[in-house]
Protein backbone atom coordinates (compact mmCIF):
# COMPACT_ATOMS: atom_id res chain seq x y z
CA UNK A 1 0.00 0.00 0.00
CA UNK A 2 1.42 3.37 -1.00
CA UNK A 3 1.30 5.95 1.79
CA UNK A 4 -0.98 8.98 1.65
CA UNK A 5 1.67 11.52 0.66
CA UNK A 6 3.03 9.24 -2.03
CA UNK A 7 -0.39 8.50 -3.40
CA UNK A 8 -1.06 12.21 -3.77
CA UNK A 9 2.30 12.62 -5.54
CA UNK A 10 0.84 10.44 -8.25
CA UNK A 11 -2.02 12.84 -8.89
CA UNK A 12 -1.44 15.69 -11.30
CA UNK A 13 -3.52 18.83 -11.59
CA UNK A 14 -3.52 20.06 -15.19
CA UNK A 15 -4.80 23.57 -15.93
CA UNK A 16 -5.44 24.31 -19.61
CA UNK A 17 -5.02 27.83 -21.04
CA UNK A 18 -5.72 29.57 -17.78
CA UNK A 19 -6.48 33.26 -18.39
CA UNK A 20 -5.77 34.75 -14.98
CA UNK A 21 -2.43 34.01 -13.32
CA UNK A 22 -4.00 34.75 -9.93
CA UNK A 23 -6.13 31.65 -10.42
CA UNK A 24 -3.01 29.57 -10.97
CA UNK A 25 -1.59 30.81 -7.67
CA UNK A 26 -4.85 30.19 -5.81
CA UNK A 27 -5.01 26.68 -7.33
CA UNK A 28 -1.44 26.02 -6.12
CA UNK A 29 -2.44 27.07 -2.61
CA UNK A 30 -5.54 24.86 -2.74
CA UNK A 31 -3.43 21.90 -3.84
CA UNK A 32 -0.80 22.36 -1.17
CA UNK A 33 -3.33 22.61 1.66
CA UNK A 34 -4.43 19.10 0.71
CA UNK A 35 -0.94 17.68 0.17
CA UNK A 36 -0.87 17.73 -3.64
CA UNK A 37 2.17 19.09 -5.44
CA UNK A 38 2.15 18.14 -9.13
CA UNK A 39 0.92 21.16 -11.09
CA UNK A 40 1.04 21.19 -14.89
CA UNK A 41 0.09 24.22 -16.97
CA UNK A 42 -0.87 23.91 -20.63
CA UNK A 43 -0.30 27.19 -22.49
CA UNK A 44 -1.10 29.54 -19.62
CA UNK A 45 -1.85 33.06 -20.80
CA UNK A 46 0.58 34.68 -18.33
CA UNK A 47 3.05 32.64 -16.32
CA UNK A 48 5.16 33.18 -14.31
CA UNK A 49 3.37 36.25 -12.97
CA UNK A 50 3.35 38.32 -9.77
CA UNK A 51 -0.39 37.70 -9.30
CA UNK A 52 0.23 33.97 -9.23
CA UNK A 53 2.85 34.33 -6.52
CA UNK A 54 0.65 36.68 -4.49
CA UNK A 55 -2.33 34.32 -4.58
CA UNK A 56 -0.20 31.24 -3.84
CA UNK A 57 0.59 32.63 -0.40
CA UNK A 58 2.95 30.07 1.16
CA UNK A 59 2.58 27.66 -1.76
CA UNK A 60 4.97 29.28 -4.23
CA UNK A 61 7.08 26.12 -4.22
CA UNK A 62 4.26 24.48 -6.16
CA UNK A 63 4.53 27.26 -8.74
CA UNK A 64 8.33 26.97 -8.87
CA UNK A 65 8.03 23.29 -9.63
CA UNK A 66 5.10 23.60 -12.05
CA UNK A 67 5.68 22.12 -15.48
CA UNK A 68 4.62 24.30 -18.42
CA UNK A 69 3.60 22.37 -21.53
CA UNK A 70 2.56 23.36 -25.02
CA UNK A 71 0.00 20.59 -25.44
CA UNK A 72 -2.32 18.48 -23.35
CA UNK A 73 -0.69 15.36 -24.78
CA UNK A 74 2.60 16.47 -23.32
CA UNK A 75 0.94 17.30 -20.00
CA UNK A 76 -0.57 13.83 -19.76
CA UNK A 77 2.66 11.92 -20.47
CA UNK A 78 2.95 8.79 -18.30
CA UNK A 79 -0.59 9.03 -16.94
CA UNK A 80 -2.90 6.06 -17.20
CA UNK A 81 -6.07 7.92 -16.29
CA UNK A 82 -7.03 11.48 -17.21
CA UNK A 83 -10.24 12.88 -15.77
CA UNK A 84 -11.72 15.94 -17.43
CA UNK A 85 -13.67 18.37 -15.26
CA UNK A 86 -16.89 19.69 -16.68
CA UNK A 87 -19.50 22.10 -15.37
CA UNK A 88 -22.12 20.85 -17.78
CA UNK A 89 -23.25 17.72 -19.56
CA UNK A 90 -21.63 17.21 -22.93
CA UNK A 91 -23.12 16.06 -26.16
CA UNK A 92 -20.25 13.72 -26.73
CA UNK A 93 -21.02 11.01 -24.25
CA UNK A 94 -17.96 10.35 -22.22
CA UNK A 95 -18.75 8.46 -19.10
CA UNK A 96 -19.84 11.16 -16.65
CA UNK A 97 -19.44 10.68 -12.90
CA UNK A 98 -19.57 12.88 -9.81
CA UNK A 99 -16.37 14.47 -8.52
CA UNK A 100 -16.55 12.13 -5.54
CA UNK A 101 -16.74 9.01 -7.68
CA UNK A 102 -14.01 10.21 -10.02
CA UNK A 103 -11.68 10.68 -7.07
CA UNK A 104 -12.31 7.14 -5.83
CA UNK A 105 -11.22 5.84 -9.20
CA UNK A 106 -8.24 8.17 -9.36
CA UNK A 107 -6.93 7.06 -5.97
CA UNK A 108 -7.43 3.40 -6.83
CA UNK A 109 -5.35 3.95 -9.96
CA UNK A 110 -2.74 6.11 -8.23
CA UNK A 111 -1.51 3.08 -6.33
CA UNK A 112 -0.02 1.92 -9.62
CA UNK A 113 0.44 4.90 -11.92
CA UNK A 114 0.05 8.61 -12.48
CA UNK A 115 -3.40 10.11 -12.88
CA UNK A 116 -4.49 13.60 -13.90
CA UNK A 117 -7.41 15.92 -13.28
CA UNK A 118 -7.78 18.28 -16.22
CA UNK A 119 -9.37 21.72 -15.84
CA UNK A 120 -10.33 23.99 -18.75
CA UNK A 121 -10.37 27.75 -19.11
CA UNK A 122 -12.23 30.01 -16.70
CA UNK A 123 -14.72 31.07 -19.38
CA UNK A 124 -15.54 27.96 -21.34
CA UNK A 125 -14.02 24.93 -19.66
CA UNK A 126 -12.48 22.12 -21.68
CA UNK A 127 -12.87 21.98 -25.44
CA UNK A 128 -14.13 18.80 -27.04
CA UNK A 129 -10.65 18.24 -28.48
CA UNK A 130 -9.20 18.41 -24.98
CA UNK A 131 -11.88 16.07 -23.65
CA UNK A 132 -10.84 13.52 -26.25
CA UNK A 133 -7.64 13.09 -24.26
CA UNK A 134 -9.57 12.18 -21.13
CA UNK A 135 -10.95 8.76 -20.25
CA UNK A 136 -13.54 9.99 -17.80
CA UNK A 137 -15.59 13.13 -17.33
CA UNK A 138 -16.33 14.39 -13.83
CA UNK A 139 -18.77 17.02 -12.62
CA UNK A 140 -18.92 18.79 -9.28
CA UNK A 141 -22.61 18.73 -8.34
CA UNK A 142 -23.43 22.44 -8.15
CA UNK A 143 -26.46 24.69 -7.88
CA UNK A 144 -28.14 24.36 -11.29
CA UNK A 145 -29.08 28.03 -11.12
CA UNK A 146 -25.50 29.16 -10.48
CA UNK A 147 -22.79 26.63 -11.17
CA UNK A 148 -20.02 29.16 -11.72
CA UNK A 149 -17.29 27.74 -9.53
CA UNK A 150 -14.09 29.71 -9.52
CA UNK A 151 -11.25 27.62 -11.04
CA UNK A 152 -9.28 27.51 -7.78
CA UNK A 153 -12.46 26.61 -5.87
CA UNK A 154 -12.97 23.63 -8.18
CA UNK A 155 -9.34 22.60 -7.67
CA UNK A 156 -9.90 22.97 -3.91
CA UNK A 157 -12.87 20.60 -3.94
CA UNK A 158 -11.08 17.98 -6.02
CA UNK A 159 -7.94 18.26 -3.88
CA UNK A 160 -10.03 17.92 -0.73
CA UNK A 161 -11.80 14.84 -2.08
CA UNK A 162 -8.42 13.39 -3.08
CA UNK A 163 -6.99 13.88 0.39
CA UNK A 164 -10.08 12.38 2.01
CA UNK A 165 -9.89 9.36 -0.30
CA UNK A 166 -6.16 8.94 0.21
CA UNK A 167 -6.29 9.15 3.98
CA UNK A 168 -6.66 5.79 5.62
CA UNK A 169 -8.48 7.34 8.55
CA UNK A 170 -10.24 10.48 7.42
CA UNK A 171 -11.92 11.16 10.77
CA UNK A 172 -9.86 12.86 13.42
CA UNK A 173 -9.96 10.28 16.21
CA UNK A 174 -12.34 11.55 18.84
CA UNK A 175 -10.76 9.26 21.41
CA UNK A 176 -7.49 11.20 21.44
CA UNK A 177 -9.10 14.33 22.73
CA UNK A 178 -11.59 12.89 25.16
CA UNK A 179 -11.17 12.32 28.83
CA UNK A 180 -11.98 8.98 30.47
CA UNK A 181 -15.70 8.35 30.47
CA UNK A 182 -17.63 7.89 33.68
CA UNK A 183 -18.58 4.36 34.59
CA UNK A 184 -22.18 3.33 34.93
CA UNK A 185 -21.72 3.24 38.73
CA UNK A 186 -20.38 6.80 38.74
CA UNK A 187 -23.39 7.96 36.81
CA UNK A 188 -25.83 6.09 39.03
CA UNK A 189 -24.27 7.71 42.10
CA UNK A 190 -24.68 11.07 40.37
CA UNK A 191 -28.38 10.38 39.80
CA UNK A 192 -28.87 9.40 43.46
CA UNK A 193 -27.07 12.52 44.61
CA UNK A 194 -29.09 14.64 42.19
CA UNK A 195 -32.40 13.14 43.33
CA UNK A 196 -31.55 13.63 47.00
CA UNK A 197 -30.55 17.25 46.38
CA UNK A 198 -33.70 18.00 44.39
CA UNK A 199 -35.77 16.72 47.31
CA UNK A 200 -33.80 18.84 49.77
CA UNK A 201 -34.33 22.05 47.79
CA UNK A 202 -38.00 21.26 47.35
CA UNK A 203 -37.89 20.85 43.57
CA UNK A 204 -38.79 17.17 43.62
CA UNK A 205 -41.67 15.98 45.73
CA UNK A 206 -40.90 12.34 46.55
CA UNK A 207 -44.62 11.68 46.94
CA UNK A 208 -45.27 12.94 43.43
CA UNK A 209 -42.03 12.49 41.56
CA UNK A 210 -43.68 12.37 38.13
CA UNK A 211 -41.09 11.68 35.46
CA UNK A 212 -38.51 14.23 36.53
CA UNK A 213 -35.65 11.82 37.17
CA UNK A 214 -36.39 9.98 33.95
CA UNK A 215 -36.19 13.23 32.03
CA UNK A 216 -32.89 14.09 33.66
CA UNK A 217 -31.50 10.61 33.05
CA UNK A 218 -32.40 10.92 29.43
CA UNK A 219 -30.67 14.29 29.19
CA UNK A 220 -27.40 13.19 30.78
CA UNK A 221 -27.61 9.75 29.26
CA UNK A 222 -27.31 11.27 25.80
CA UNK A 223 -24.01 12.99 26.49
CA UNK A 224 -21.65 10.18 27.50
CA UNK A 225 -20.48 11.94 30.66
CA UNK A 226 -16.79 12.01 31.46
CA UNK A 227 -15.47 11.17 34.94
CA UNK A 228 -14.33 14.72 35.47
CA UNK A 229 -17.74 16.07 34.47
CA UNK A 230 -19.45 13.81 36.99
CA UNK A 231 -17.09 15.19 39.64
CA UNK A 232 -18.01 18.76 38.70
CA UNK A 233 -21.73 18.04 38.75
CA UNK A 234 -21.49 16.31 42.12
CA UNK A 235 -19.46 19.23 43.43
CA UNK A 236 -22.27 21.55 42.40
CA UNK A 237 -24.80 19.30 44.14
CA UNK A 238 -22.75 19.32 47.37
CA UNK A 239 -22.50 23.11 47.22
CA UNK A 240 -26.25 23.26 46.64
CA UNK A 241 -26.81 21.17 49.75
CA UNK A 242 -24.44 23.28 51.87
CA UNK A 243 -24.08 26.62 50.21
CA UNK A 244 -21.29 28.94 51.26
CA UNK A 245 -21.99 32.63 50.68
CA UNK A 246 -19.83 33.93 47.82
CA UNK A 247 -18.04 36.37 50.16
CA UNK A 248 -16.57 33.51 52.16
CA UNK A 249 -14.74 32.14 49.14
CA UNK A 250 -12.49 35.18 49.18
CA UNK A 251 -11.82 35.19 52.88
CA UNK B 1 -39.30 15.56 4.40
CA UNK B 2 -37.74 18.93 3.73
CA UNK B 3 -36.41 19.30 0.18
CA UNK B 4 -32.73 19.90 -0.59
CA UNK B 5 -32.98 23.61 -1.34
CA UNK B 6 -35.02 24.19 1.82
CA UNK B 7 -32.59 22.22 3.94
CA UNK B 8 -29.76 24.42 2.75
CA UNK B 9 -31.83 27.49 3.63
CA UNK B 10 -31.60 26.35 7.22
CA UNK B 11 -27.81 26.48 7.18
CA UNK B 12 -26.14 29.76 8.02
CA UNK B 13 -22.54 30.68 7.23
CA UNK B 14 -21.21 33.03 9.92
CA UNK B 15 -17.96 34.90 9.24
CA UNK B 16 -16.41 36.57 12.31
CA UNK B 17 -14.35 39.77 11.97
CA UNK B 18 -13.27 39.10 8.43
CA UNK B 19 -10.33 41.35 7.51
CA UNK B 20 -10.51 41.31 3.72
CA UNK B 21 -13.81 42.15 2.04
CA UNK B 22 -12.67 40.23 -1.05
CA UNK B 23 -12.85 37.07 1.03
CA UNK B 24 -16.45 37.85 1.94
CA UNK B 25 -17.31 38.12 -1.73
CA UNK B 26 -15.47 34.91 -2.61
CA UNK B 27 -17.24 33.14 0.25
CA UNK B 28 -20.61 34.36 -1.08
CA UNK B 29 -19.76 32.95 -4.50
CA UNK B 30 -18.68 29.64 -2.95
CA UNK B 31 -21.96 29.45 -1.03
CA UNK B 32 -24.14 30.21 -4.02
CA UNK B 33 -22.49 27.60 -6.26
CA UNK B 34 -23.63 25.03 -3.71
CA UNK B 35 -27.11 26.45 -3.16
CA UNK B 36 -26.53 28.17 0.19
CA UNK B 37 -27.79 31.69 0.75
CA UNK B 38 -27.74 32.63 4.45
CA UNK B 39 -24.63 34.72 5.09
CA UNK B 40 -24.09 36.45 8.44
CA UNK B 41 -21.16 38.76 9.14
CA UNK B 42 -20.02 39.55 12.67
CA UNK B 43 -18.14 42.85 12.82
CA UNK B 44 -16.57 42.69 9.36
CA UNK B 45 -13.65 45.09 9.00
CA UNK B 46 -14.94 46.58 5.73
CA UNK B 47 -18.42 45.86 4.44
CA UNK B 48 -20.03 46.66 2.09
CA UNK B 49 -16.98 47.06 -0.14
CA UNK B 50 -16.20 47.05 -3.87
CA UNK B 51 -13.76 44.13 -3.45
CA UNK B 52 -16.54 41.99 -1.99
CA UNK B 53 -18.79 42.70 -4.97
CA UNK B 54 -15.96 42.03 -7.44
CA UNK B 55 -15.10 38.67 -5.89
CA UNK B 56 -18.73 37.61 -5.55
CA UNK B 57 -19.05 37.55 -9.32
CA UNK B 58 -22.69 36.60 -9.97
CA UNK B 59 -23.42 36.05 -6.28
CA UNK B 60 -23.88 39.63 -5.17
CA UNK B 61 -27.46 38.83 -4.15
CA UNK B 62 -25.95 36.85 -1.27
CA UNK B 63 -24.05 39.98 -0.21
CA UNK B 64 -27.15 42.15 -0.56
CA UNK B 65 -29.05 39.85 1.78
CA UNK B 66 -26.18 39.31 4.23
CA UNK B 67 -26.99 40.13 7.83
CA UNK B 68 -24.38 42.20 9.69
CA UNK B 69 -24.26 41.63 13.45
CA UNK B 70 -22.30 43.14 16.29
CA UNK B 71 -21.94 39.92 18.26
CA UNK B 72 -21.77 36.20 17.66
CA UNK B 73 -24.71 35.74 20.02
CA UNK B 74 -26.81 37.89 17.71
CA UNK B 75 -25.55 35.99 14.67
CA UNK B 76 -26.58 32.68 16.20
CA UNK B 77 -30.12 33.72 17.15
CA UNK B 78 -32.62 30.92 16.52
CA UNK B 79 -29.95 28.33 15.80
CA UNK B 80 -29.91 25.06 17.69
CA UNK B 81 -26.49 23.90 16.52
CA UNK B 82 -23.42 26.06 15.95
CA UNK B 83 -20.32 24.38 14.54
CA UNK B 84 -17.02 26.21 14.95
CA UNK B 85 -14.37 25.69 12.28
CA UNK B 86 -10.84 25.20 13.52
CA UNK B 87 -7.55 24.61 11.74
CA UNK B 88 -5.90 23.21 14.84
CA UNK B 89 -6.62 21.17 17.91
CA UNK B 90 -7.63 23.20 20.94
CA UNK B 91 -6.60 22.74 24.50
CA UNK B 92 -10.08 22.73 25.86
CA UNK B 93 -11.44 19.79 24.03
CA UNK B 94 -14.76 20.52 22.50
CA UNK B 95 -15.90 17.48 20.67
CA UNK B 96 -13.83 17.63 17.49
CA UNK B 97 -15.02 15.99 14.31
CA UNK B 98 -14.07 16.10 10.66
CA UNK B 99 -15.77 18.58 8.35
CA UNK B 100 -17.55 15.66 6.73
CA UNK B 101 -18.99 14.38 10.00
CA UNK B 102 -19.97 17.86 11.16
CA UNK B 103 -21.94 18.34 7.96
CA UNK B 104 -23.84 15.09 8.46
CA UNK B 105 -24.94 16.33 11.87
CA UNK B 106 -25.78 19.78 10.56
CA UNK B 107 -28.01 18.40 7.83
CA UNK B 108 -29.74 16.02 10.22
CA UNK B 109 -30.49 18.97 12.51
CA UNK B 110 -31.47 21.28 9.65
CA UNK B 111 -34.60 19.19 9.14
CA UNK B 112 -35.91 20.80 12.33
CA UNK B 113 -34.09 24.05 12.97
CA UNK B 114 -31.44 26.51 11.91
CA UNK B 115 -27.77 25.54 12.14
CA UNK B 116 -24.63 27.62 11.70
CA UNK B 117 -21.05 27.09 10.60
CA UNK B 118 -18.84 29.68 12.26
CA UNK B 119 -15.57 30.83 10.68
CA UNK B 120 -12.96 32.98 12.43
CA UNK B 121 -10.56 35.61 11.14
CA UNK B 122 -8.15 34.93 8.31
CA UNK B 123 -5.14 35.27 10.61
CA UNK B 124 -6.08 33.53 13.82
CA UNK B 125 -9.38 31.72 13.39
CA UNK B 126 -11.96 31.65 16.17
CA UNK B 127 -11.15 32.90 19.65
CA UNK B 128 -11.84 30.65 22.62
CA UNK B 129 -14.63 33.02 23.63
CA UNK B 130 -16.22 32.58 20.21
CA UNK B 131 -15.79 28.82 20.43
CA UNK B 132 -17.70 28.83 23.72
CA UNK B 133 -20.79 29.68 21.68
CA UNK B 134 -20.36 26.59 19.52
CA UNK B 135 -21.53 23.10 20.41
CA UNK B 136 -19.19 21.28 18.08
CA UNK B 137 -15.76 21.90 16.62
CA UNK B 138 -14.98 20.79 13.07
CA UNK B 139 -11.69 20.54 11.26
CA UNK B 140 -11.02 20.21 7.56
CA UNK B 141 -8.36 17.51 7.34
CA UNK B 142 -5.49 19.38 5.71
CA UNK B 143 -1.80 18.93 4.98
CA UNK B 144 -0.14 19.15 8.40
CA UNK B 145 2.81 20.94 6.82
CA UNK B 146 0.63 23.60 5.21
CA UNK B 147 -2.90 23.86 6.49
CA UNK B 148 -3.42 27.46 5.44
CA UNK B 149 -6.76 27.25 3.68
CA UNK B 150 -8.04 30.52 2.33
CA UNK B 151 -11.26 31.52 4.13
CA UNK B 152 -13.38 31.26 0.97
CA UNK B 153 -11.77 27.90 0.17
CA UNK B 154 -12.83 26.60 3.57
CA UNK B 155 -16.35 27.93 2.98
CA UNK B 156 -16.30 26.22 -0.43
CA UNK B 157 -15.44 22.84 1.08
CA UNK B 158 -18.10 23.08 3.78
CA UNK B 159 -20.69 24.29 1.26
CA UNK B 160 -19.79 21.43 -1.07
CA UNK B 161 -20.09 18.89 1.73
CA UNK B 162 -23.42 20.43 2.73
CA UNK B 163 -24.80 20.13 -0.77
CA UNK B 164 -23.60 16.55 -1.06
CA UNK B 165 -25.15 15.68 2.30
CA UNK B 166 -28.41 17.46 1.50
CA UNK B 167 -28.64 15.59 -1.79
CA UNK B 168 -28.32 12.36 0.17
CA UNK B 169 -31.14 13.71 2.31
CA UNK B 170 -30.58 11.73 5.50
CA UNK B 171 -33.42 11.17 7.91
CA UNK B 172 -33.75 13.46 10.91
CA UNK B 173 -31.39 12.34 13.66
CA UNK B 174 -33.87 11.35 16.35
CA UNK B 175 -37.20 11.42 14.66
CA UNK B 176 -38.83 9.37 17.41
CA UNK B 177 -38.41 12.01 20.06
CA UNK B 178 -38.65 15.21 17.99
CA UNK B 179 -39.18 17.46 20.97
CA UNK B 180 -38.50 21.04 19.99
CA UNK B 181 -34.84 21.85 20.54
CA UNK B 182 -33.80 24.82 22.64
CA UNK B 183 -32.64 27.86 20.72
CA UNK B 184 -29.24 29.41 21.19
CA UNK B 185 -30.87 32.21 23.23
CA UNK B 186 -32.58 29.73 25.55
CA UNK B 187 -29.31 27.96 26.17
CA UNK B 188 -27.38 31.20 26.72
CA UNK B 189 -29.96 32.24 29.32
CA UNK B 190 -29.53 28.87 30.97
CA UNK B 191 -25.75 29.40 31.15
CA UNK B 192 -26.22 32.88 32.68
CA UNK B 193 -28.66 31.51 35.23
CA UNK B 194 -26.32 28.62 36.01
CA UNK B 195 -23.31 30.89 36.44
CA UNK B 196 -25.23 33.24 38.74
CA UNK B 197 -26.48 30.35 40.85
CA UNK B 198 -23.03 28.78 41.16
CA UNK B 199 -21.73 32.10 42.44
CA UNK B 200 -24.57 32.37 44.94
CA UNK B 201 -23.93 28.91 46.37
CA UNK B 202 -20.20 29.59 46.55
CA UNK B 203 -19.20 26.93 44.02
CA UNK B 204 -17.88 29.42 41.48
CA UNK B 205 -15.55 32.18 42.61
CA UNK B 206 -16.04 35.00 40.09
CA UNK B 207 -12.54 36.24 40.86
CA UNK B 208 -11.08 32.86 39.96
CA UNK B 209 -13.58 31.28 37.60
CA UNK B 210 -10.98 29.00 36.02
CA UNK B 211 -12.62 27.08 33.21
CA UNK B 212 -15.69 25.89 35.04
CA UNK B 213 -18.25 27.54 32.76
CA UNK B 214 -16.41 26.35 29.67
CA UNK B 215 -16.49 22.80 30.99
CA UNK B 216 -20.20 23.04 31.68
CA UNK B 217 -20.89 24.62 28.27
CA UNK B 218 -19.06 21.76 26.68
CA UNK B 219 -21.07 19.19 28.63
CA UNK B 220 -24.46 20.64 27.79
CA UNK B 221 -23.34 21.71 24.31
CA UNK B 222 -22.89 18.05 23.38
CA UNK B 223 -26.42 17.04 24.18
CA UNK B 224 -28.59 19.22 21.93
CA UNK B 225 -30.84 20.35 24.79
CA UNK B 226 -34.57 20.39 24.26
CA UNK B 227 -36.69 23.39 25.27
CA UNK B 228 -38.41 21.38 27.99
CA UNK B 229 -35.08 20.25 29.39
CA UNK B 230 -33.87 23.84 29.60
CA UNK B 231 -37.05 24.64 31.52
CA UNK B 232 -36.39 21.82 33.97
CA UNK B 233 -32.78 22.82 34.51
CA UNK B 234 -33.74 26.44 35.08
CA UNK B 235 -36.44 25.31 37.49
CA UNK B 236 -33.77 23.45 39.45
CA UNK B 237 -31.58 26.55 39.47
CA UNK B 238 -34.44 28.71 40.76
CA UNK B 239 -35.14 26.18 43.50
CA UNK B 240 -31.44 26.16 44.35
CA UNK B 241 -31.51 29.93 44.71
CA UNK B 242 -34.65 29.88 46.88
CA UNK B 243 -34.95 26.44 48.36
CA UNK B 244 -38.15 25.38 50.02
CA UNK B 245 -37.80 22.74 52.69
CA UNK B 246 -39.20 19.42 51.53
CA UNK B 247 -41.81 19.47 54.32
CA UNK B 248 -43.49 22.49 52.83
CA UNK B 249 -44.20 20.66 49.57
CA UNK B 250 -46.57 18.38 51.43
CA UNK B 251 -48.33 21.00 53.47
Amino acid sequence: MTSTPNLLQHVRIVLCQTSHPGNIGAAARAMKTMGLSQLVLVNPKSFPHADAIAMASGASDILDNARVCSSLTEALSDTTLAIGMSARRRELSHELVSAHTSVQRAIATAHQAAVAFVFGTEMSGLSNAELDHCQLLAMIPANPEYSSLNLAAAVQIISYELRMAALDNPQPAHSETTQPLATNEDVERLYSHLEQTLIEIGFLNPDQPKRLMQRLRRLYGRTALEQEEVNILRGILSATQSPRPPESTNS
